[in-house]
This record gives structure tokens, sequence and C-alpha cells, in this order.
């Protein structure tokens, strides 16, 4: 039987937990893969913690476990890559520089399988690194970076293949949900829920990534050029994050029977694609309003095979680890045969102002008579249909309106917010807020 | 690029739904498995009737579109397995008999790769067709057996290659869950909600192994085969239908905040593994709780990874055909290689008596002064903890036990029931109905 010879690259939370498994394992892997899997060579900065952390012995290490400078380590990894012994290397260093992606390409060029959890990266300069890779006919497995275990890279290169992918809707940021769903469930402030987050380790002390949207607006990128074959570059993608939701829009919400989410969402119509990072309405018809606390959740809508939800962990070390160990061996198994990760170019892509959605439009007015025919007339001159209104007056002397439309353009939003304004400049006392709503 | 020539043999509604989406997609498959993927060659009794409804032209059903005996049909489809010209061949014919079984294997040792909905072929006489493919190498692709849509197979086989898979739980009958979600939503009678179901075709004029739980069965069959790499047998695994629920039952579930679903389940413990299909009250907590109607969902609790859920389609027949699809663009990709489907038969199964759950059991006594004494102190006598106790007294002069234990065995809760029968033989005014509650 054939070996497979690994070496993984930085044996930090996910690295680790990819040695721990693979040293764990090596029977049933060798008899998945058909061949053995050998972990041969790891690279890290600081060997003795990792050892110790993840049960790993110290002769695995590059330097027999002694600590190693940048420069040695380039160096351990140099050889690596030139190595005729190995075979597949684990890319669990991170971040998204010129550094990693040269060592990406390098690896691809080398011909040697790469193995990565690396989403900025592969978000960012993923183009460069698969062109690498098609050339050599090197595999590049990357399941573990998007959505930590759920399995949707492969379903949608192995399972969604008998049919096209119309819908991509998906809680792809366990921070984010984390702190949502403790303003649903326990009345919390953004702040306050933020803070939770990062006691109970679920958010890092700079939380930035996670809240603003862009973190999962990378995986967003991933599973557009996977499912639908383009390359979507991050700033063509319009991302919001969760910062400004407050406690009113976490009521109002539940009183449509509805939950904020941070949502993903690419959706494929007449030959355009229109995709968004942001909070959203989610119903509770939906599944996804109902996947709470770090848990990842993405649903498909396909042309053939209907709906399809995949629900599991979105971080974690072994989670995470467990992604990448399953690539390692679907690399062995199927001799990492390299499907084209772009097949088109020419897709155009829509933007909100085109693009129909329901919304909730969120607003304080001055609490002057006239004001819901005022506002509920503006809205009727642009042609969107008016699902419900309600304003509550809690402070001061305003009015504070939600007003739920049929689905409608962004522009036909934007220009009903314009007649307001215009109709009395006055009139509005707080910037509208305007949330998708997710059926 | 090389062909890959598919024949279709019968071409109902899964068959007709698998050629239909070979003609659609015919491009997008061949960039997807790097061949040509074409359709060559369908038989079936009434062409006709079959090209109409899936609009597929008439020369390529064998016999040029004129309608077959069975002699003639046999022939032809002899003819397709020793052609040098077909490379695969899908079986969408049906059936659990010696006749498919002869016909499965034929294909096998042809060389040529199988691809098949047929889950009570696979679940009976899975041993032997598995081992056809093993000696020929022929690749057998059977994601459409298991939960129509939902691609349960891939995942295991490719997606928690590193991972070692310890629970599984269920809904893969929609038939069952359609009923059961009837007698929730709408307070629904069994037999009511089976009609409406059979009204509004989520169910067969004869739904006997949708409703009695074998049809559910032959699906675990096979997810444990891939699952735990063991052969077990369905006369091994304790199966119960959902006929004999009732309206009490339901309200019950109601009471403690669960919903009856129709499980399917296995456990490895302690290398023993545990297996039922029944009737379980899934607490609402659980994600198969949520899951409403026809559509199939799928748990997974894995060691390294945590918690899976899959969730789509569980019939139909664009649905299933297009996870027939995946199956010829993965044979076509990956050259079918083929994994071993048994990696062991060592394996021990534990049974109900010794495998512990927690239970509500309910049953009718006579409404006599310590009544619940007698009762709760017995079952105290076999070390069972209780949880809640309820009793009401809506008929008659009898109260309705509704008894929730902590987990306990099956053994231990059917010696409580004896030792409540043996203080007084007229006590037990029903047969006590034990079910398992799912968290």
């Amino acid at each position: 039987m054939d070996n497979l010879n690994v070496a993984i690259l930085g044996c930090g939370t996910v690295g680790g937990g990819v040695a721990r498994i693979l040293l764990d394992m090596q029977d049933e892997l060798t008899t998945r893969a058909g061949k053995h899997i050998r972990l041969v060579k790891i690279v890290e900065l600081s060997p003795e913690i990792s050892a110790k952390r993840f049960n790993i012995p110290l002769d695995l290490f590059c330097g027999k476990g002694s600590e190693l400078s940048k420069e040695e380590s380039n160096n351990y990894i140099r050889e690596i890559i030139q190595s005729d012994e190995i075979d597949l290397i684990v890319e669990t260093i991170g971040g998204s520089n010129d550094f990693v992606e040269q060592l990406a390409i390098d690896i691809c060029k080398s011909g040697k399988h790469l193995i990565t959890a690396n989403k900025a990266l592969l978000a960012e300069r993923g183009d460069k690194i698969f062109g690498a890779a098609k050339e050599s006919g090197s595999f590049i497995g990357y399941e573990a970076a998007v959505c930590g275990a759920i399995p949707v890279i492969k379903t949608i290169k192995e399972s969604f293949t008998g049919d096209r992918i119309r819908t991509i809707s998906g809680i792809m940021n366990g921070t984010s949900n984390y702190i949502l769903s403790m303003m649903h469930n326990e009345r919390m402030e953004f702040k306050d829920a933020l803070k939770l987050a990062q006691e109970n380790g679920y958010a890092e002390s700079d939380p930035t990534l996670d809240i603003n949207g862009y973190d999962a607006g990378h995986k967003l990128v991933i599973l557009i050029r996977l499912a639908f074959g383009v390359n979507l570059p991050m700033y063509k993608i319009p991302i919001q994050g969760i910062e400004n939701i407050q406690k009113e829009d976490i009521e109002f919400a539940e009183e449509i029977g509805a939950k904020i989410k941070l949502i993903c969402f690419a959706h494929k119509i007449d030959g355009k694609i229109y995709a968004t990072v942001c909070p959203m309405m989610v119903k509770n018809s939906n599944f996804l309003a109902e996947v709470n606390g770090a848990t990842n959740a993405v649903k498909f809508i396909n042309e053939y095979s209907g709906k399809h939800i995949l629900v599991g962990a979105g971080a974690g070390s072994s989670e995470t680890a467990s992604s990448i160990v399953a690539d390692i061996v679907f690399g062995a198994k199927h001799q990492g045969k390299l499907e084209s990760e772009i097949n088109s170019n020419e897709i155009e892509f829509t933007d909100a102002k085109h693009y129909q959605l329901p919304y909730i439009i969120t607003f304080e007015t001055g609490d002057i008579p006239g004001i819901t025919g005022l506002v509920t007339t503006s809205i009727g001159h642009q042609n969107i249909n008016i699902d419900t209104v309600s304003h509550n007056r809690h402070k001061r002397n305003c009015a504070t309106f939600f007003i739920a439309t049929m689905p409608c353009t962004l522009q036909q939003v934007e220009d009903a917010i314009q007649e307001i304004r215009k109709s009395n400049p006055e009139i509005l006392l707080s910037i509208p807020k305007i949330i998708p709503i997710l059926n």
C-alpha cells in the first residue's frame, strides 16, 4: 500500500487538532484512504506548547522540538516544499498576506496537495492560488475554510453536481449569531451580548471582522465561486454588520414572528447574481431562525432537488480539524483530482438597487397628526405594497415606525424615504434602517 | 474528451426524472464530470407514456418507442449489460426480488457502474451486490436510496472520513412524518391524517411499509453499513410503526415540550451498536422536532466534529433523480473508485433491553385511591428515576398515566410494569405504551 506523507505548517488550534486526529485515527484513515496517511513533519514556532496541548511527540516537529526563529521556520517550510518525501501540506498558519499567498502558490507549483482553512486568503487571493493548482494538477482542499465542520464545500462539489444551485442563504459567523441569539433570548443590548461572547470564548478580543460581516463575506465569496463558477471580489458585495442592531429591532422582529440573523445571501436569477451580507429578519418558518448560538447553517434552494439545509459547528479545534482530515483522505482517495473552480466569468452581478426583497423599514419621526398618512402615501407612490405598519411612542415626542413591505427594490425604498424627507426636511428624526426579510 | 455512456432501466417517476436532467444539463454535466455524459438507451415497458411525461425523444427507448413485453424488455436489458458501449447503468425498476438482485449482480460483474435508488434491495440483499462490485471494481452509487435528495451517503463516505460517527438519528420517512405533523398541528386522529396524506399524494394507496417503519428501517440498515462498517440484518432491529399513536400521546408530547416523530436511531457505544426504528418523543430543543411534513432530516453526532444536521426532500421525481445524476457525475469523475462498504463484522449489537434511554410510559388504570403510590413505588423498585408523572381522567372511571423516566433500560421498564400488574392483575386497563424520549 502506498504512503501519503503529510506535513503541517502552523500547529495552533486547528493545526494541532489535525495532528491529533491523524495520530488517533491512523488505522481507520488508512482503510478509508487506501493509503497509509503518515504525519511526518510539523513546522511550529513554539513546539513545546503545541506538543503539550495536543499530546504530539516532539520529534515530529522540525528542529526536534526547540523554539524556532522566523528564519528557521521559513527554511524548514522551504525544505518541505522542495522535499520529494512530502505529498500533502496542511497550511494552518493563517492570514492573508503576500507571504502566505506565495507559500500557497509554491506548494501548488511543487505538485503537492494543499489543504487549508484560510478563508481570507482564498476569498481575497484565491484566483492566483487556484490558477497555480490548475497548472500543476494539485488538489486544494478547503472544506475547513467555510463553516468549520459543515461539509458545505464537498456538498456543492460532489453532491449538487446533478443540479443547479439557485439560492444560498446562511448563518456563517458564529460570533455574530451568538450575540444576536443573546439579544433575542435574553433581551440583551448589543454591547452586553458582545461582552458575554468575549467572556465565553465566542468572540475574540478584537471582534471586528466577525461583527462587521467581513468574515462571513469571505465565506460567501468562496461559496459563490464554487456554486456559480464566478469570481466575485469582496468589494462588489454590499456588506453590513450587526453593530447597529438595537433592542427595538429585536423586539419588532419578535412581533412579526422573526429573528434577526446575519445572513450571507446569494441568488442567481435570470443569469445574474445578487449577493449580500447583512442582518435580515428571518421568519420563524425558516429553519435558519432556529439556529442559535455559535452554530452555523447553510441553506440551498436548488432547481431540481429543492431545499437543503446543513447545520453544524462553525468553528472549534477538533471540529475544523476534522474537515481538514476529511480533505486529506479525499485527496488520497481520489488522487486529488481537481475540477476547475471557475466555469465562467461572464455572469453579471445585480445590485440591491435592482433586486427585489421584502424589507422592514424603521425610523423615527415627529409625533404629528397626519404623519402615518404622509409616510404610507409616499411609500405607495413608489409602487411599494405595504404588508404591515406599526408605530409606537416609547421615547420623547417621536413615533417609531416599523414598516414591512412586500418585495421591492432598495431603489424604491430609498426613493420613498427621499419623498418623505422632501415633504418636510425635519420630519425624519433618525436615519432610516432598512432590513431585508428572509421568508 | 472521453464519453460516459449511460443506460436507464425503468423510466418511471425516478428514472424519467434522471433522463430529463441528463438531457437538460448536458453541458454542465460534461464540465463537472470531465467526460461527455451521454444518455444512450432506455428500457421501459410503456415508452410512450414515459416519453410524453418527461419529454424524452422516443428513439432513446429500446424498441424505438413501441410497447415492450416482459420478455422483450429482459432481452434488451441483457443486451445492455453485455454491450461494450455502455459504461454505467441506472436501475430504477425497483423491488427486492431475485430478478432485480441478479440484475444488479450481473451489472456489477460486467464491470459497469451501477446507480440505484433501490433501498429495499440494498438493505435486504446488499451483501451479495456489494460483494460482486468489489470483485469487479464497479462503483455502486446509491445516494438516492436514502432520504431522496439529501446527500447523506456522500456526506458519510467523503466528508465524515476524518471523524468517527457515534449517533445517527433521523426522520427518514416522509409519509409518516406528514401524518404525525398533521396530528400535531391540526390535532387530527391517525386515520384522518393518513387519509389526508393519501389525498395529497404523500401516501400510497397501500401505505403499509411507510407506516409500519420498514421503509425507514431499510434506510437505517444502509446507513449503519456505511457509518459503522457492519451488516445488520433488518430482523435484528426492533421496528415499530406509528399506527398506534393516538391523539392523547400527541397531546402529552406537546405538554412536555416535544413532538412525536418516527425516528431511525443508531448509537455506537462501548464498541456495540444499538439500533431501532420507532416513534419517539423528540424534545423541541432538538432540531428534528422542527422538521415537518414530508421533509426528511438526518442528525449525526460525531466524535470530533460534534453535531451535524442535514435537511431536505426525502422523495419526489426530480429531487431523487438529482441524487442519481450526482452519482453518475461522481462515478465519471473519480473513476467510480469503490471503497469497501464493510470494514468489520466483529461489532456486537446491543438490544433495547440493555440500552439506556429516557422513556414515556402511558397506560390506563382503575381510578382507585393509592394507585399513584403503587405505580410510582413499583417503578422506583426497578431503580428507575421518575422525571415527571401526570395523570388525567378523561374517560370512564380510569386514570391515564403519563410517566416520564430518566434514562433506563427497557428491561427495567418492563420489570416495573410486571410488578404493577402482579400487585393486582386487574389494575392495568390498557397495554402500556412505551415511547423513548429523544433529547
